[in-house]
């Protein structure tokens, strides 16, 4: 038996409240074959975010179905929270994971870009490894202006796929390719806002912090706390403890501490090899010290020697 | 299907240095029906250890090949190790993993004590959970005056089975039962191991430390280091992170630090729930979120709901 290429897709919907509404969406990626691995939705940040895993085809209709959904059920006209977006279905990265290459995650992008522009009516922009633009491989640029700068900025500057302005109340929406990535949220032990943002200034890699880290110092009104809110987007080159500590060490110069952290969505066992590695200072940890991992692989070896090929 | 329930079997050698013998020992534990997830040797312990996993019967044929190997080709009377020992056998625990419980595992071992002293002509101590006399439940009680004081011993304190003397070159064996344990070492940046001692002494249960750990300060003469030796007996009342703080706390104290860490053998995953929910300030981490887990555990839920029960 030949195990398929498979792939993640993880749609950013601008819907953190209306629990109808997320259910909607999350329903409508059951697909065959796809595993709807979870739906996190905050209401500060009023995003919610789908986690879908399997193969190309199935997993592009799974994709397709919540996305038209979305643009069905959410008005950005009337939507208000704390994090950047520009569309009802806000961000579609397509990333490779088992067996599968970074060139076929771009093609499936380039794919599902087409359609959602032509059967949703929804202009598209290219972004990440999917990006045709140079400029648009950093999504922060493609977000810039926002929904409610979309029209003015569609003119200028023209998406991948679909007319000249946006979809009146679904906006635009931004479809790539990329690496897996660690969304790793930080809650500090003040609620000055201004503190979460000078820490982020210093974590991040565009101003000069760590390498593959992005982060964002944000307000959560509903929660009344602040966070640091980060993707680690090259986590093989900066783990997720190594931008932990770095938070820790700006934190407590404003002598601020961390309340406690969270992850959005799902953290690769990579990651935890890395947390017991680093935290535990044991350089050689491995996942096959687990036992539920090493009796597991077994098994998988022993299915395999049964099996005919 | 009904899965049948499995046990983990952790014999310790008295053998850490000769590759022949361990390989043999190795080799003959390999029953089908039986994980063999891995043989760890220390040189300096001058021991090691084997883990299997398995439903009972096979379990306990692969653990009695083992014994028998170790029996024939270890000899006592001309071992040194830096850890404290009464058998060529020294320890063999049964401990119930999936579906088992300690009931099962307390027949278990008394049922392979009486096998192991019937065949071998070996004297077994049952400890642990499995003890008969109240004492014998610890298993330091049971190693004391080790291979070297075992006749005088034995005259005072005869064995659950076999005769009256030890057997003349593989000494006796502690059979028992008890919970999944962690055995975890602490490498210290000193060489005095009086500190390692003292940290040990601080830090184990028995002398007013941490509820669920035993610790012991050792010398590693081939390897030129220090290390405080642990079993975490009580892992999820004491989990890994909390005893590995009070070893730093209590080194920093002698103006020592942490060198590195190892696992002995394997943790369970829910070790590494407390590693990730401790460190990282994560209270609600749960294995689930882990991609790897979460994918895995959608696809057993489906092969489940197309099976016949």
């Amino acid at each position: 038996m030949t195990m398929p290429a498979l792939f993640e897709c993880v749609p950013n919907f601008s819907e953190g409240r209306r629990e109808d509404v997320l259910e909607a969406i999350r329903s409508a990626a059951a697909v065959p074959g796809v595993s709807v691995l979870g739906m996190e939705a905050d209401p500060d940040h009023n995003r919610a975010v789908l986690t879908l895993v399997g193969p190309a085809q199935p997993l592009m209709e799974a994709a397709f179905r919540a996305v038209r959904v979305a643009v069905e059920r959410i008005d950005l006209r009337a939507h208000q929270g704390t994090h950047p977006r520009i569309g009802a279905a806000d961000v579609v990265p397509f990333v490779p994971w088992e067996r599968a290459g970074m060139e076929e995650a771009i093609r499936l992008a380039w794919q599902f870009g087409q359609r959602v522009a032509d059967a949703l009516a929804l202009p598209v922009y290219l972004y990440g490894e999917a990006a045709r633009i140079p400029a648009r491989r950093n999504l922060a640029h493609v977000r810039r202006g926002e929904f409610e700068g979309l029209a003015a900025r569609m003119a200028q500057d023209p998406p991948d796929f679909g007319g000249a302005a946006p979809h009146p109340t679904a906006g635009a929406v931004a479809v790539g390719a990329r690496r897996l990535l660690i969304a790793f949220n930080v809650y500090l032990t003040t609620t000055d806002v201004t503190i979460a943002r000078r820490i982020a200034e210093r974590v991040r890699g565009s101003s000069g912090g760590l390498v593959g880290v992005k982060a964002l110092g944000m307000h959560l009104a509903r929660q009344g706390r602040v966070q640091v809110s980060m993707n680690l987007v090259d986590y093989p080159t900066t783990p997720l403890p190594v931008a932990l500590e770095m938070v820790r060490q700006e934190a407590s110069r404003w002598g601020v501490g961390i309340q406690e952290t969270e992850i959005v969505g799902f953290v690769p066992m990579a990651c935890m090899e890395d947390v017991a590695r680093y935290y535990l200072q044991m350089p050689k940890f491995q996942r096959g010290k687990i036992l539920e991992v090493a009796l597991a692989s077994q098994e998988f070896d022993a299915r395999d020697a049964e099996g005919d090929g």
